[in-house]
This record gives structure tokens, C-alpha cells and sequence, in this order.
């Protein structure tokens, strides 16, 4: 395209886009951490996206997954190659209308998209934390996002949106400040990572931890860091971000070249799966630190809502919001039995819950790439929340 | 337990056997591979159990899977910690009762426990084979099985027996020398793998290749091969071994110690999966090499029975052998629905066959670990083989 033309059209997307910063929980104010120790200021990378309505009746705010950031919508600049990440859902009429809703995304804790996180500057040394950042939980994320919600003047969100380790937001938001929203929309996720969920972070982790250019996290100022290992970490998760039917419709035993095998041992990427995982790895590399993957996977691997408030019940009763919860046949990281415990908690304390189980072929990542589905179900969910009360 | 305690019951056990090596295929006779080279001499390590009958008609030969080996049951001196990998299915009275059937097992083409494979002397430079060992197939591993069996004076076996990887060898077997076996059982397996399996054997692969000590397979004269590469390929190998409801059984979210956070980004082994899985990756490096596990890994890649023969009808029609599969109900890396579709072929050229799905939660593993529904089957089915015809 030439300089002058827009990647995008305007009735379709809220456009041009800045990411803004917020400094937080100055000192004396630190954030008290879940673990006790104490971190602040903490700077946040936020966007917004269509008008807060002089009521301040319209705000959303989405929380992000594990490896997402601020930017939801829109274009940065014109040579961006690619919109925010969840560019089909949040628009000019989309499912997240920004012709109606005010809606907030900021990265989060330890992320390493602005937010502070281990690649931030210890204020205590001066060079960036690397491990010696803290450990960060699930309700540390929430902490912050809630704090950052107040500092732009709203008191009370229209609903609070997340998918996966953003769903899981979604769930501790509603135990920690049930005040602060009268929606919560939780899409594949879960009230904590299964078993095997954890092992396949501890892979990945491990993978990043024994590349030897890791050097304990203080890769900062070395011409590279642990990019094998953060590749690998990533390749592993994303066959956990598909399902077993995903890989078979987009690759089957395709291979990348010809249909001849070539019975080369030092070939790595024959079949077109394996040249596509490496790609993805590749591509993440480019755009994640190690660190941040470390803090947010342990964040995620700790995350337990009924261990945290005593129960499912005792979590997602004190809130009355009204919720919304959806889960993908083919998502096997966070199958649909545990978004049905959810529900079962919701109904057993006379919440108000909508719950679909939406048919795909295409796993855990439906929720980022089956659009039309969860519009169709949030369009009448946020008007009839809006209606209500 | 005291020198002269044996570690067996002998009622129970074929008690201390001793691995046997043949060497085949010597030049000029080497073998031709799939791929067009040539390998010879191969030694072949092997153990046979119980007796060879007169006429010659009750052996039964053992395929093993991806990382097993010829010790398939009893001690080989009494201070072994463990037996033979299926001693619970192998042995006087067992599901191959070696009272009545004359049991082979041989380490399989490319393997590391004694049958010629990268880490043996390559003749041609007086150094291990290493990245220059041929790239071998499941077809070229059952050329040397059944060229084993020949050598041991067997014309015609009772049955061939194998599970996942071996379960592919019993496949290959039926359709490339269909005459040498009156029997086929198939467990745990599929005509080919899945494009998911094969993306994790891409990330297991990667996690050897890209280890700084593999060394582009030279590092056999080294202090340390790539211990970390081969260990994290072991660990997520693991977890497509058992299933989500066996990882939640055995481990859920239970801690290494106590019942509290640690909230410690250094600690890798918090959770008891962990902690088990870093178990399974070390104990594997000490007995497992990372140039076969790359060879092993690319020949159940490769492996397509359709594709090699035609079609399934084409490869399975070839045999008039009996045939006896099964699947595990949890196993997500050989779903029941690939064992299906042999069953069809099979059908469709109207074999006798006898499928069973069994219900389990140990996922792929199962056929290793839930002996009791393999013996109940295997029993009356090799009786009824050896009564026919």
C-alpha cells in the first residue's frame, strides 16, 4: 500500500490506535503481593477504544491471555503488518461494539508489552529485574487492572472480558472487587489449570531454563537470549492451543515440499506441521521475553479459584453480576467440564448465568478465532446487562 | 535382599535370561533399506522365552514400542531393580504363557540396546554411526525381525505382538511378508500417526537438535551428550502417554511439599507432576541415546500404511492371518477411531478380526499397564489360532 492509503476501513475498525501508560501504586503505596512482598510504582500499558459515556455506564474492560497485550484494536501505524489481536471482535459494530462501549485493555503484571514486568527497571538497582522480579499471581494482575479501572474515573465496569489465563482474570476479579463490574464474560477457561494443563508449562519452562543463553534470567544485555528454549516452550503450547481434528484439516501428513519423503535425518521440518510449529516459535521469539513467559505460566499453574476463597461458591457468590461463561468442544487445555463446574457453582448461589458449549474443531484458541459465535451471544448479553437494573 | 535370594518367583516369572546377539544382512547380502541404502552387517540383539516345540509352531515374536528393548521379561542377574518391560504379560502361566509358546523379542533397527543403531562402530570409518546412521524405517526394522526369525529356524510364527510403535511393526509385517505369521496383534496403535503426534515428535526432535552438547550427533566421545534436550523430549513424550483424567488421578495439584505456595520463580518442581516428569526426563537420559530416539521418532513419522501398500485393504488383505486389536478409551495419541479404521479394512476384505475397546484411564499407556483385559483376550485368542487350520 502507499503511505497515504489506511490498512483499514473505518466503519470497520476503531483505526489508529495509541498505547498509554499509567504509573501506579507509588511508593508508599506499593501493591502488597499475594506472596506478601510488595511492588510498586508499577507502570501500565493500556488501551481504549470508542467513548466513555458521561454516565460512565459503558466501560469494558478485556483481559488479556497468556502471551496477548494491550493492543486489542486497530492499527499502531500504517506499516503494521497485522491489527490488534482480537481486531474481529472489538470494533464499529462488532461483538464489542466501540460505537456503544468504552473498552479498556491494559498488558498485564510481569507481561512485557509496557506493563511492568521482568524486563522493567529494578528502581532498587537500576538494570532490569530479571528473576529477581516477584512472584506474580493471578490476583496481582487483577490488583492492578482494578486500580487502573478506578484511575480512569470508572467506578463501575459494564462487564469484564476474558479468554483462557484472561478468563481466569475474569473469575478472581469477581471474588476480589464483586462491586466493580455488573458483567462477567469468562470464555475457555476454568477455575484452575488441570494437571496436565501444569505439565505441559512445566515443559515449557524447563525449556527455557536449561537453554544454556538463559544465564538465570540475566539475559538483558546479551546479544541473545534463551530464544531455542522460548521457541520450544512455545511450540509445545501451541499444539495445546489446537485440537488433535485442527491439526489434521490444516496439515494432516502433508509435506512442506513435493509428496516424496526424502529420508534426511537432519531435517527438521519435512512434514508441513513441523515447518509450521517451527515458524510459530520463531515468530514469538520476535515479540516475548523468557521472563515474562516464566512469571505469567507460574501464575497461571498457581491459579485456583476454589483453593483461594474456600469455594467455587463462596468465590463466585459474592458478586451479582450477571455472567456469561462459553467453552469449545474441541478444547482439551480447558475442556468444557470445567467451565460446567463453574455453572454449577453460579446456580447453586441463584446467580444469574448464561452458559454455551460452542461446537469447533479448532481447541482452546476458538475463542480467538470463531468470531461470529460469541457475537452473537454478547450483543444481546451486554444490551440486556446494560437494560437491566 | 541376601546374594543368594533370586528376585522371581519361578512359578511366576521365566527368571534370568540372557540377551543373544545374530548378526545378519553381511555384505555383500547387506539389507536394503526404504530409502535405497544399503546397511550390513546388522547384529541383532535379542531374548527368546520359554521352548521352540518340535514342530516348530508356537513362537510368538515381540515388536516393542518407541523406547523399549529384547528385555521384555525376567532378570538378567539379581540386582536388577526392575524386570523385563511386560513381565506382568510374558511368562509361565501369563497372557504369553511361556510354558506353551516360545517368546522372541528383538531390540529393534536404530535402537540403542544392543541391534545396530547410531551408536554402533560404523565399519566404513571405525566410529560410531552417529548423524551418518541410515535413516531407517518401520518396514526396515521388520525386514530385520522377520530375516531374525529365519535365523532362529522358525518358517512360520504363531502370532506377532506389539503395541504403538510395535503395534505399527505387527502392521507392516502382515502386509510385507504376510505368509510368516498365523496371527496379528495390535494394540494401542494406528495405520499412521496423527498430525499431532507427529508435531509432538517435531517438538521432542527440536529439543535434541537445538541442546548446544548434541552436537550434530558427535557426542559420544564427549563428557555429556545432550542430557537436556533428550530428557525434555521424554517429558512431553510423557504426557501424550497418559491421559488428562490419569494425571489428575495421580497427581492433580497436589505439592512436592507441604501445602503451601512457595512462591519461588526458581523452583521448577512445586506441583508433584513436576516433579514427576523431571523424574521420567533423568531417568530416561541414563539409559536411552538421543540419535535413536531422533531415528526412532522420524520412523513413526514416516509411517503410513496406506500410502506404502496403497491402501489399508491393500496392505491388510495380503495375510490370511487371524487378527486381534485394541484401543484404550483414553488414549488421545492412538484414538480408538484409527483402530477402527483397520478394523473396517480388515472387514472389507473380509479378515477374521476381533477388536476390543477397552475402557481405561491410563491413556496410551494402558496397553503396558493393564494386563489383566490383554490376557483375558490374548488367552483364547492364541488357543484359537493354534487350533485352526
Amino acid at each position: 500500500m502507499t503511505d497515504e492509503e489506511t490498512p483499514f476501513d473505518p466503519d470497520q475498525s476503531v483505526g489508529f490506535v495509541e498505547t498509554q501508560f499509567a504509573t501506579l501504586f507509588e511508593p508508599p503505596n506499593e501493591l502488597v503481593l499475594e506472596s506478601g512482598a510488595k511492588l510498586g510504582p508499577v507502570t501500565v500499558a493500556y488501551e481504549t477504544y470508542g467513548e466513555l459515556s458521561p454516565e460512565k455506564d459503558n466501560a469494558i474492560f478485556i483481559c488479556h491471555a497468556l502471551t496477548g497485550d494491550a493492543h486489542v484494536a486497530g492499527w499502531h501505524d500504517s506499516k503494521d503488518r497485522k491489527p490488534g489481536w482480537w481486531e474481529d471482535f472489538v470494533g464499529p459494530g462488532k461483538g464489542l461494539d466501540t460505537n456503544r462501549y468504552f473498552v479498556i485493555c491494559a498488558n498485564v503484571l510481569a507481561g512485557c508489552k509496557g506493563t511492568t514486568g521482568p524486563m522493567s527497571i529494578d528502581p532498587a538497582t537500576g538494570k532490569p529485574y530479571a528473576m529477581a522480579f516477584p512472584f506474580i499471581t493471578v490476583g496481582d494482575m487483577v490488583a492492578v487492572h482494578a486500580e487502573l479501572v478506578r484511575y480512569l474515573g470508572v467506578e463501575r465496569l459494564l462487564a469484564v472480558v476474558g479468554g483462557s489465563l484472561g478468563g481466569m482474570q475474569v473469575l478472581d476479579w469477581v471474588a476480589r472487587y464483586p462491586e466493580q463490574m455488573r458483567a462477567a464474560v469468562c470464555l475457555a477457561s476454568a477455575a484452575k489449570l488441570s494437571a496436565q494443563g501444569i505439565a505441559f508449562n512445566v515443559v515449557g519452562r524447563r525449556a527455557i531454563l536449561s537453554d544454556p543463553k538463559f544465564k538465570n534470567g540475566e539475559y538483558y544485555g546479551e546479544p541473545e537470549g534463551p530464544r531455542y528454549g522460548l521457541a520450544l516452550a512455545r511450540m509445545v503450547a501451541h499444539i495445546t492451543y489446537l485440537s488433535e481434528v485442527s491439526f489434521e484439516d490444516k496439515f494432516g501428513r502433508k509435506l512442506q515440499q513435493g509428496d516424496r519423503f526424502q529420508y534426511d535425518l537432519e531435517k527438521e521440518t519435512e512434514f508441513q506441521v513441523g515447518s509450521y510449529l517451527h515458524y510459530q516459535g520463531k515468530r514469538f521469539v520476535e515479540r516475548f521475553d523468557a521472563n515474562s513467559y516464566l512469571c505469567l505460566t507460574h501464575a497461571m499453574d498457581y491459579f485456583d479459584l476454589a483453593e483461594s476463597y474456600g469455594s467455587l461458591e463462596e468465590a463466585l457468590g459474592r458478586t451479582d453480576a450477571r455472567f456469561l461463561l462459553s467453552s469449545y468442544t474441541s478444547d482439551w487445555l480447558f475442556p468444557s467440564s470445567q467451565s460446567q463446574e463453574l455453572v454449577s457453582a453460579l446456580l447453586n448461589r441463584q446467580r444469574n448465568v448464561t452458559y454455551v458449549e460452542l461446537e469447533s474443531s479448532k481447541g482452546h484458541d476458538a475463542f480467538l478465532l470463531e468470531i461470529d459465535p460469541l457475537q452473537k451471544m454478547i450483543t444481546p448479553f451486554l444490551e440486556q446487562t446494560r437494560a437491566a437494573d
